[in-house]
């Protein structure tokens, strides 16, 4: 069993202006008043499925080990997707099984699938999935549509105090994840990518890997745009910039700038990445 | 005495791009060091006291026991309002005395007003509340303006040591709190509302409690609008949506959008709920 | 050596809503499980450097003795620009050398120049500045844009676990520093100020230090208009009000409303304040 030193990390969708995310905290220092809470995101845009997915992605390799990481976008909160907790190698995480934990599971595991929807995947070897179904881990009585307090908190509440995962509920054979955000090198080696994700200073991150690229030679057509060469950082070049963002991912930015306000756009737009080896 | 496990909650409307909130727990850490603080909002709309009191009140049933609760919305910082702190059966609260408490208080206790502004009503048996003058627990020198930083964080600091309580003033016979958010049936059994609070996702919270209507047979008019039927969340239903929400409050949401968008209405709004039995 | 207490403060222009700071949190609680963080503002306008320092200045004096400071405002990320550490009696500060640090040095130190740009000072007497060299020190690998992340971050970690500052890399003989906020009296007695910060509330943050004013018969002329008398609180006057705020600069704000939309002025709009001795 992975140690658990108490630490749990939260993401949401519910924004810092009203009484859910201080509902969440309190319910999980009720059961654990030793916990150490901390903040991934609360900005998500309202039930983006795949934006959480992606920001909870961006920061998962920097959880502490033991971390329990309880996410919330659950536009279907109430239904009949299913409440899970899954603990892989990449950590321990708390959730609606929608795909948002997609975090859990490396590329492999998370198929091979293009669309940007979640799809079934097995849990794989080594890792274990449960549902959460032991009403002896909820706060009660269960609201139909806040399952974030009543049933992730309490959750990863009692998780943090090592309650073993088999406690929860039966073992799971599948999980909803994303495909990888990886975009894959077309016939002509260029690659046929998206923004997956735009920052608050404007910066547009694609789903082009740097570490797949045979080359520096980059061009980059945007928004009618086109852009050569691969810099170092966003500083490095003209008014519009290529470079390997922090997390790997292809990045464009503006200097002293937003890309985004000044290409007009926005997450989901089309981007070709043509790479001469 | 309730136990100080060293739990504090915040709640103000500083907003959290400026120095305010960090300087509130700068000061708490200065006193306590071992503290754990934890936000419950610092989004309330400036000035609005009676938003501020309503978020809390949402909250405060799952704050841990022993959670001092500081809540600063306080347009009369200053002036002759008074600084209390109060302690009943429902927690330990630090504010002014301007109705921002008032989840200190239950319904009895509130009142039977019906208009949504403050009045003062008598501590009720078994609670405590003090009027915060001793100095021994301010942080010096005291601004005439930030009585967040100077006043209320440093005293919840000293009361999360377990200082008792009547070390911090004199007893006060009455406090100010608003009426209880509980729309009261009409003559004919309907329930004259409004919207009380509009959340993140655009969702209508109203003051009609779940637990109060006769029946499930429910019609609601709103900005011109029908609705008819209470649904189990917010997802079962036609575009707009009533159902209990998880606080037990009606309320009116849109499928995969915000109602207060699509009905164009704020805060305030008034809604007429009728009931068949 | 200054105590550690394992507190650390962070202050950033990343915003709430991406991974950034989340990252930086979970850094510091992968070597440090046991630190305190607590969050000054993430809200400074993306590369406002100047803001940046005016925030942490505002809040620095308030910090818990052996607080560590983390600030990341660095449009020079990847550049030239040093990674720093600075230990002085007014704490501990972690960040980029571009002035966005000058809290740590007190008026004296931070010079005499009027241009609101950053300019090397001498590192004065009793202080130490490091600059951050020691890679044994940092997350690995170092991104070149996210220095937050693997060097700042976990920098301040490891002084949180009482590293001595020497261990981190050379001593340096000047900083960068803005010029002191304090707008000094003209031939005349009066004072060319500006607004340094505009708050929440529209409330306009002046660079002219109530303790500097000769008298209380003030004039103040900003946007057309013209302001008269120093009054104790916001709420003591006409519709627009100077008094002097709750860090000591003298303030205008609007009763019950926004004197910076009242105005139609930002941070920047130039003041001129006169006073009769």
């Amino acid at each position: 069993m992975i140690p658990a030193p108490g630490i749990i990390a939260l993401l949401t969708d519910y924004g810092l202006s009203g009484p859910y995310v201080g509902a969440l905290k309190a319910v999980i220092l009720g059961i654990n008043p030793a916990a150490t809470i901390f903040d991934l995101s609360h900005g998500i845009e309202p039930q983006a499925i795949e934006e959480g997915a992606f920001v909870l992605g961006q920061v998962a390799p920097y959880l502490p080990e033991g971390t329990v990481c309880v996410a919330v976008v659950d536009p279907g909160v109430g239904t009949a997707r299913r409440a899970i907790a899954i603990r892989t190698s990449r950590g321990m995480f708390v959730g609606p099984d929608n795909g948002l934990l997609s975090a859990a599971l490396d590329d492999k595991a998370r198929g091979a699938a293009r669309e940007p929807t979640s799809s079934a995947v097995p849990v794989p070897a080594g890792a274990l999935a449960v549902e959460l179904t032991n009403p002896a881990y909820f706060r009660h009585p269960v609201s139909a549509t806040f399952h974030g307090r009543d049933i992730f908190a309490a959750v990863a509440a009692h998780l943090s105090l090592a309650v073993p995962l088999e406690a929860f509920g039966p073992a799971l054979s599948d999980v909803q994840a994303f495909p990888p955000w990886r975009a894959v090198p077309q016939g002509d080696g260029s690659f046929a990518s998206r923004v997956v994700y735009t920052d608050r200073f404007g910066n547009l991150v694609t789903d082009v890997r740097a570490s797949d690229l045979p080359g520096t030679a980059v061009r980059v057509r945007i928004a009618d745009r086109e852009l050569s060469g691969l810099q170092r950082t966003f500083l490095d070049g003209p008014e519009l910039v290529v470079y390997a963002g922090s997390s790997g991912f292809l990045e464009i930015a503006r200097r002293n700038g937003s890309a985004a306000d000044a290409l007009g756009v926005i997450r989901g737009e089309s981007v070709l990445v043509m790479v001469s080896q």
